[in-house]
């Protein structure tokens, strides 16, 4: 396992952001531990996601790399993958529902990929994307699933401990569950003693109770302000995560906006809710870290800020 | 002056935040340039006042100490001066407009210093600090005047030429000048050949004009969103300034907000719009930066974030 996280990042780290790590006077006497936050949104395309799709990208063959990927994706991994497709001279092909937002389709489209829209219904997505990979050979690069994404998305976790050390703990968001698979492999395979604990919004639970019962809940239109939890698990994540990862908790819709206003506020760090997830999970204490030494992946910094930039505008006008 | 900038960093050290830098490609590609920003709103108490401030505190005698501090400030520099002293076990009294911000008195406060409020009259401010010193014996710790304060300041570019090495050109903001001032030492004692640029509003162009005519222009009740960079020159960083800053440029409002939407949007890096001044002075293209190697010293991250959670809170309920 370790082997192949260390090629992989060995593979990427040249290309990949190298991430801060960052700790916060405040946030330890806060919990009474040591944190130190492993800062995604500084990523290239502002979350963790490039790790996967430019690993994804990386592994293909050489024909598929000349026929192209493609994938359905509104949100960040859409953007991850446009810019390391482009990155590695690979045509990408993202399918989005007509009513995605216009800032969404256009961050995609500035990172060079085509944008093919799809209807708004259940299947629409997956449909479209076949079709497109029937039709042109385009190879699938999933958003969570796959074991490529996975290996990427650990190298977020591997640099953390080989930067600061031994953990005790590490929390990570959980949505499809690709960060999560990554950071439990991560976290095994560097510092087996360590507890990895998923978090997930309480009103987008469908990963907790997986877990709980042993088989996967999809994920049904959850009403969460953490837009980028709300898919469900795969076959792989759902595996990795019941043999890697050692709990999974959910936290309120308010912990998450408090989580989030703590690291615009205190820390000055622009985070996304998903991103702030881990964090309220810690803050939440359901799990005491009393001078535990915890590590605390925040996944990315994509947000919508139009209409506060807008308000600023009129202010000096 | 090296070798006073190494003890004063030295001294600090310690205390202080050794603030990353952090570099971006879509930066980079904008101005043709490589350009290395040192980011001060993750220093202690969100901006670089903390260094000058603690190195002011730090170098009071046992007597002072014993006495306390005094300062009339609303904005960072209270805050920093509030937390240094408590960390040297030194008591604090900060004299504030009766109209301050409530969130700024609030944060003053929650550092430890004492709040005592005056007029809202020009001269209120010093006149009821001048009480306080005649009555309690209280050393006054200037903003940005003293020669501590500079010294302090200057610790910010000395890490930063120490980190990434030899630079061209190196932009900070200017309001009283002690940032300018301590840059513009730090930069002609490590890297003599490096040009160091100040960069001022247009709607509140005193240091501008005061650098262009060689004689102190006080400011006047600027109208700018750059909230710290509304004061005037002072005796020691007007002469400073003089002697080792190459040029002074000014920037419009629309041009203050650009830059910082730029590092919210794309660096994800809470800023306020006086941190951002400097970087809408590289944007500007009023010096040809073309492959030249730029440092950008961003002040901090000081930002009233409450309605803008209290919009998002309304959201989820």
């Amino acid at each position: 396992m370790l082997e192949k996280i260390e090629a992989t990042h060995d593979r990427i780290k040249s290309t990949i952001n190298q991430t801060p790590v960052m700790t916060s006077t405040i946030l330890n006497n806060l919990t009474n531990a040591d944190c130190f936050l492993k800062l995604e949104n500084f990523q290239k395309t502002g979350s963790f996601k490039f790790r996967g799709a430019f690993n994804a990208v990386s592994s293909l063959s050489l024909e598929q790399k000349e026929r192209g990927v493609t994938t359905h994706s509104s949100g960040n991994h859409a953007q991850a993958l446009s810019l390391a497709a482009k990155m590695a001279g690979v045509k990408a092909v993202v399918v989005m529902p007509e009513n995605a937002p216009k800032i969404k389709v256009e961050a995609t489209k500035s990172y060079g990929a085509e944008v093919v829209f799809c209807g708004t219904k259940p299947n629409d997505r997956e449909q479209t994307t076949q079709e497109l990979i029937d039709e042109f050979g385009y190879t699938l690069v999933h958003s969570s699933n796959e074991i490529n994404i996975i290996y990427g998305q650990s190298t977020a976790t591997y640099e953390l401990i080989k930067e600061v050390g031994m953990l005790d703990y590490v929390f990570a968001p959980c949505g499809g569950g690709g960060l999560l698979s990554g950071t439990a492999i991560a976290t095994k395979a560097l510092c087996p003693n360590a507890k990895v604990i998923g978090v997930e919004p309480k009103n987008a639970d469908d990963a907790y109770r997986s877990f709980r019962d042993g088989k996967i809940y999809p994920s049904i239109n959850p009403n969460t302000i953490a837009d980028g939890l709300r898919t469900s698990l795969g076959s792989n994540t759902f595996r990795i995560i019941c043999e890697n990862v050692d709990d999974i908790i959910t936290i309120s819709e308010e912990q998450i906006v408090d989580a989030m206003e703590f690291l615009w506020s205190r820390m000055k760090l622009v985070i996304e809710p998903s991103g702030a997830v881990s964090l309220a999970g810690v803050l939440s204490k359901q799990i005491d870290l009393k001078s535990k030494k915890v590590g605390i992946v925040i996944s990315g910094g994509n947000v919508d800020l139009t209409s506060f930039f807008e308000k600023i505008r009129k202010k000096i006008t």
